[in-house]
């Protein structure tokens, strides 16, 4: 069992992934500035930052650091992929009327239909802000094509939408474990697997190292998946997923390989409180 | 005054539109086939083809082949702004509860959790499939990529979200002639300049041909926007419309020109009789 870090050691990981986050979120905050028409894009603006955060774009960038590229060629990327998180999170909470309405609890700053606009807005803004990305200077854009195709994958119809729909299931039909996984692998996992493999892809990563790292962010989410639905037995399948995440790693070498298994590290403890 | 076309050029001009719409029609079908897992395919199929049709698409193919373009090399991008436009149709009859109830006068086949996330999984299926017809043995990933950007503005918040945002407001607001303008530009409008445009890029047109082409599409969409909202009085504003649209296809030699300018002509009738 690999050995658990120091509380130094989690200082300084905890402070690696918030440089992230701070750079994402500055990065957004330019890219969508509230100004006119107001009736656009304040609730653009309030929806990109109101949903929930989640660690898929943070693995992007972590990801393109990892395979030796520099952290601005994963920021659009990384931004692409909270955009298109932030509108399904919108969409997944609009009061239709044949939906649970256990789906309603979170607070709405807009009505419904100015929610579900704006979604639909936020998902093209997304992928406009990743095909802009492209530098003629750097000759990225087969890259950029290749991570376009990735992120549209794991948001669309057998990605993360197919996730919503079964959950939305759940309640009918219990909470069986197996059920849980699959929710957890098509919302959270496959927008981990694309976030770390596109940051792997734009920072120059090897095929291997892609589709190590894509493994690596499919067990990373499916952990985080899990952890929110919070099912009691589920501890044994978390603390499994955080070693199997773990082993993909090994291969690398050197200190951004600390910093980048910190986001499943304390998932191995479950099975040992 | 332009001349109008004969008959029998009417019926050639007819045809024409008929094969590409065809064409089109085919290449969605093979893209998305009724597979498994069913609850995801069989909507997906539904709701592309039950939209009504635009001509956007079409004009995409026409305008490539206007400037010397094949029609294959258009394929890909005429099918993803059918699609968006598609999805765009289908989340704009949800019934929400704070719309008009005139928007849910269509037949739901699905209710409105499958509308809506099918809709929220065509957006990027459209936009993976353009991706995906990056042809290394052709180098058009720059090409891709700018229409990529040229269809997720069309249909984002400046775009079709924001037409359909003020034209949910048209009923509240009376029906002022340049509200009804703003709407069509801003849906059909811009749909249709970003057909022509794309198709021109897509067909390797000169930057002065994509411009005039964008021109044309979009007060060729206006016209099928004004068209639709069908109000009294605006006859004279279509017919101009249709005479400006004609005047950018000026600079452009041979037959496609009257293929394509078959697209208005009908509207310059409007204040003839």
């Amino acid at each position: 069992r690999p050995q658990l870090p120091s509380v130094a050691a989690m200082a300084q990981n905890q402070s690696y992934w918030t440089s992230i986050e701070d750079d994402i979120k500055v990065y957004l905050k330019k890219a969508i500035p509230i100004k006119s028409p107001e009736t656009v894009f304040e609730p653009m603006h309030h929806i990109t930052f109101a949903a929930p955060r989640t660690t898929a774009p943070a693995l992007c960038v972590a990801a393109c650091e990892l395979v030796g590229g520099d952290r601005s060629q994963a920021m659009a990327a990384a931004s692409a992929i909270h955009l298109m998180h932030a509108a399904a999170y919108a969409h997944e909470h609009l009061p239709l009327t044949d939906r649970p309405t256990y789906r309603s609890t979170i607070q709405h700053k807009y009505g419904p239909n100015i929610e579900l606009l704006t979604g639909d807005g936020i998902i093209p803004f997304g992928l406009e802000l990743l095909a802009r990305s492209m530098d003629l200077t750097q000759s990225n854009q087969d890259k950029i094509l290749r991570v376009i195709i990735e992120i549209t994958r794991a948001t669309g119809s057998q990605g993360i939408v197919d996730g919503q729909y079964q959950e939305l299931g759940l309640q009918q039909l219990g909470t069986d474990l197996e059920i849980i996984e699959y929710v957890s692998r098509k919302k959270e996992g496959e927008l981990h697997a694309c976030g770390a493999a596109c940051g792997a892809i734009l920072g120059g990563g090897a095929e291997e190292e892609i589709e190590k790292l894509r493994n690596f962010g499919m067990y990373a989410g499916m952990i985080q998946g899990m952890l929110r639905i919070n099912k009691n037995g589920s501890e044994e399948k978390i603390a499994k997923l955080a070693a199997l995440a773990l082993k993909e790693l090994e291969s690398f070498h050197g200190k951004k390989i600390e910093l980048i298994s910190s986001l499943v590290e304390p998932s191995l403890e479950t099975v040992v409180v």
